[in-house]
This record gives C-alpha cells, sequence and structure tokens, in this order.
C-alpha cells in the first residue's frame, strides 16, 4: 500500500515551504515523488530534506563527487528509485555516460573484492592501522 | 580458518610477477595481505589484479574519486579491511580527512534515504525514465 | 520464471492442511501469495508455517511490535513483497499511519548510523561490553 | 586507521556543547565512543544528534519499541558497534533478555522470509495493494 | 534512465566479437539482455565476459554447482535480474525444481542463521580457527 | 554485552537434548558455540537445530554442495562466526582448498555482476520469463 505523492497545489503551507525551498535550491519548477510521498510525514520531510541540504551542498568534496558517491551506494543497496533519481542529479551536473560507465566498473569490483576480502578473512596490515 | 598471507620470497615465480607489478604500479616496495592472501589462487590473483588495474587507473574519473566511490561501497557492505585498504590508497592520492568525513556524511545519508525509497515505495517520476 | 501460486481448489491435502490452519490462525478466508508459492515444496511450506507461529504469536514482545520489526528488516533488506505483506498485517494489527512513518524514520536513520560507526570504526565503549 | 574518541577535557565549545545535550537528554554523566568519534567532525556531530533526538524521543511509538527496530536494523547490517550500543540502550529502557531473544528470533526469520520471496519471486497480492 | 540493449545488427565489429564468443561458448544463438547493456561499454563488456568464462567453466567445483551459488548470491542481494538468468543457466545445466526449492531453503536459513550469529555476537570456537 | 556459551554441564535437561541430538547426528563429541550461545533461548534452540537438521541433510542436493550454498550466503552477509563455522562442515564434507577457492570467486564475481545488472536496470529477457 503505497501512499500517493501529494502535489503542490493539495499541500500544506508547511509541506509547501519545503517544495518552494526544494525548486528554489534546484533552480527547478518541479518536486520528485521522493519529496511528494514524504509530505505524509512533514517532520521527516522537514528533516531529510535539511540533511540533503548539508550534506549534498558544496565543501571538501564537489557536488558531483557527492552524487557519484550517492549512486554507488544506491546501486549497492539496490534501491531502483534512489537510482533513477541521483542518476538524474549527476547528469544534471556534468555526469557524462563515460563516467556513469566508469562509476558502475568501479561500484560491481568494490562488491567483489570486498567479499574476498571476508571470505578470505585478511588480516588488516599493520601499515594500514 | 584464514590462510597465512604468502610472503615475497615464499612466492612462485607466477606470484611474483604480480607482486612485482603491483609494487611497479604503484611505485612502493610492499604487497599488501590482500594479494599475499590471494597469491594461495594463483589465477584469482592475477584476475583480480589486472581487473583492478584496468578499473582503477585514470579515466573518465580520476583516481581519487574511484578510491572515494570504493571506500563508501566498502562502508555499505561492512568490509573493514577494504575501508582501511582504500582509506589508505586514498590517502595516498590526496584525500583529507575533510573529505573523508564528508564521504562517510553523503554514504550514511544515502544508505538512510535509500531505505525510505524502499519503505515508502516511491514511484519512479516520468522525467527520470 | 516464477511458479504460480497453487491455490485451495488444486492443492493436495498436505498443502490444504496448511492452507487450513494459516486461515484458521488468522480468522481469514483466503492465504496470500508467498504461501501459495512455497506450496510448490510443501516440507518448506510446513517448516516456514511453524516457524513464523511459534516466532511471530504473543511472547514477551506483543505481536504487533513483532510485525513493527519484520518490516524495518525488510524495508532494510528491499523485499517489497514482505513490506506490502508485513505491513497489511502491522495494519490489521492496529498499526496507524503516524507508527508506520515514525517506524520508516528509524529504520532509515539506523541504516545511515550504522555507517557512520563502520565507516570510522568506532570502538566499542567499555561500558558496552 | 581509525581515528581516537575526541574526550570532552580536550573538546571544542562547539563540541562541548552537544556532549552537554547529550547527557542532559539521557540523564548519564557520560559519552559513548560514538559522538566522541564523530567529534572530529563537528558539523556532522550536530546533525546526527539533532536527527537523533527528533527520531528516537516519544511519539507514535514509544521509545522501546524505537530501540528493538534499530537492533533489528544494526544486527541485519551487521554493524557491531550499533548492536552493542543500541542494546545497552534498549536494556536501560526495560527490555528484558527474554524480549531480546525474540527480537532476534523474530530478525532472523524475516531475513530468512525476505529471501524465500525474493527468490521465488513472489507476486504481490492485489489485496496487498 | 536504461540504455537500451545493442542488437548484433547494431553491434561494432568489438562488441560483435564478444557477443560471438558468448554465443559460441554457450552454444545458442542469441545473447541475453546483460551483454547487450554492457555493450555501451565495450571495455567493461570484454572484462566481465572474460571474468566470467575463468569463474564459470568446469574446475574444482563443477559448472551446476557454481550457478547454484550464483543464484544464492543473487537471491541474497536481491537482484532480480540475475536470478532470472543464472536460474536459466542452471536448468540448462540440469537443476531440477526440487533442487532450486532445496537451494531456496538453504540460502533462506543461511540468512537467518547469520543473523542470530551476529546478533548474539557468537565467539568464534577454537576449533574453527 | 554477548551471552557466554552454556556448557554442557551446566544445561538443563530440555537443553542438553539439543545437544545430544546434535552430537549423536554429527558423531562428534562437542557442540560449537553457536548453539551454546542459543541455549539462553531453549524454544530458538530446538527450533533451529530442528530447522537445520531438515534442511541441511541429503535430498536432492547432496550435503556437501549444500554448505558450500551456505558458506556463499555468509561471505556475502559479512558473517565471520558462519564463514568459520560452515567452512569446517565442509571440509568434514570433504571440500577441498581449490574448491574454497574457486567458491569464492564465484561469489565474488556474482556480487560484482549482480550490481551491474542492477546499476544499468537489465531488463529481464522474454525468454527468461
Amino acid at each position: 500500500m503505497s501512499l500517493a505523492p501529494i502535489e503542490y497545489a493539495a499541500a500544506s503551507p508547511r509541506v509547501r515551504a519545503v517544495y518552494d525551498d526544494i525548486m528554489a535550491t534546484r533552480k527547478v519548477d518541479w518536486v520528485n515523488n521522493f519529496w511528494k510521498v514524504l509530505a505524509h510525514d512533514p517532520p521527516t520531510l522537514e528533516r531529510l530534506w535539511a540533511n540533503l541540504r548539508q550534506v549534498m551542498g558544496p565543501g571538501a568534496l564537489d557536488p558531483l563527487t557527492k552524487e557519484l558517491v550517492y549512486i554507488a551506494v544506491s546501486v549497492t543497496n539496490n534501491c531502483r528509485y534512489c537510482i533513477a533519481s541521483h542518476g538524474a542529479s549527476a547528469r544534471a551536473k556534468g555526469m557524462t555516460e563515460a563516467q556513469f560507465a566508469e562509476l558502475l566498473a568501479v561500484t560491481g569490483l568494490a562488491n567483489e573484492t570486498n567479499r574476498l576480502a571476508v571470505g578470505y578473512d585478511v588480516p588488516v596490515d599493520e601499515r594500514f592501522r
């Protein structure tokens, strides 16, 4: 039983305030379904959007690198929605198809070697401590 | 029952050839335990090293970005060895502590929103298809 | 190649006995697809149903709390069927939409802090041992 | 390379403010390592603590139920630190050993049936939509 | 935004060479979508196919056993495509429905006991070291 | 706070009955820690042992193949205890080091291709349905 996205016209002022900030921050005129479904729980909507603004903005890492990391995690966790939405964000920030292909190659290989390190119970090198 | 790492002195010529290439490629004079444990299975040692060389080298993404992605996947999969080894690689390639902190912040938040998208079964937006 | 659910009319007496017990235990007149697909393997059908009866019934934790835990695990594992079926069970046992929203908020946040604890390799406090 | 926990005496005023709030909120006189490691990144320390306060406090679900959900997620994700810390929180909030045992039984069984639902690709029942 | 599979007629000579080897190795006259999507990134297409040929062929384990392991991992990771494709490969190599049912039973139970071992933090027996 | 294993001498008759059956079934004179920790919760001890007996015994798949599958799942889930215990079981049933190495190679590669299939959102081939 999934919840229907809440459109702007039907949203409460509290929810609209978040939608407005999402659109202003992103310089777009629409809001994607993730937020429109979270809108059923305004405190979570506000909290997550505040987290995302703080974490995904410019800092020591540039915004595109952060999107690439987001996609890698979402692929590892098998979150179809998140791959689609952050894939779109990454493309909007300049990710090329060649970069996306390399990102998936790295993500895949990391998943492989993670299991070999675990399966063989490789001891952490003294130099890495 | 974990397998003891195979040191260079005790390695077969086939294994030494891989160790030599690892050290030459990385411009270091030692080999970390991951490879020294894989050395018990030379075809896998050769195969994985060839994969890593191909995937992690320069391309559309720079090598540091690739290490960051590797760490994000390893954190999501809870591979302690891999976090230690790729953390060291990333630092060797210039990752600052501020970048590492942001990397973990993005990785953590992606793991959170992945579950909200799944738990609410958010439909993929038409614009993302 | 998914297996078609086996309806009551087409089921063997061995399978019908489980279906009957499911309906009697739940006081409903239908059986959900999970069991109707497991019916292709009667020993597993019987085993899993016996496990579920033992584990999910009243005990030190009340049945609704157990359903909430089931949903949290299913969301973390990304099992769409299980979120739908245990979401329905939880609602039948009284879960409100506000409780579901808080459940997802906790589940999401736990997934985030799990990765920060792992990524930073936080040592377990002496007081927790 | 794990980061050393930052003790109160060595902490900046910004970090101490969070430590003080943690201790006041929990009515204890110490801070666990998770926060003392996050203190290396004050914005994340503040952000995560604010999230935890909002999400784990009383609401539609009682605080103990929330701790049980946290443990179930941490077990599923294999986060040893988180199982230890939230296990302690849950015991402080009244969790008995019998409840912990049932919690693990439900968590384990959910992980099993999640895979059977996925492996058999069970179609979601019309009644669950 | 998923990429359209590249059909043989539209493929470059480099991609066709891989398709030809896939069909010759499997003694079939078609290529499944996994490879036709990877074809957008020829180095990854070549690399993964070479890996698969090396790893999945006859060796100390027979090819059917390897397919069963592949399915168990894919079920645990919730990869619907992979369950479908390796399920088909396993059936082509002789897997019966009874074997598939037992495979899923073992996979499910392992997922359950994994969590109990983690949740109870069971110490590794001296005899297992 | 992990629970101390309950030794035979200190066990209740109910727990001893399970220990006796474990030793008789396996034709060994000791019980591993997994069961000695579960002994704190006798209904779960009995339930899990009954499940394991039913699922891991001979059937359409031979017992060694089942142990290999168990290891593959445990590696994917990162359960150190389970890899150690089922690795020992597999060796007792004849698994060679070459087979273990191939098992890890397949497990690792499946984890890689799972992510590529998910990341590229590869559509399931009509022939696989």
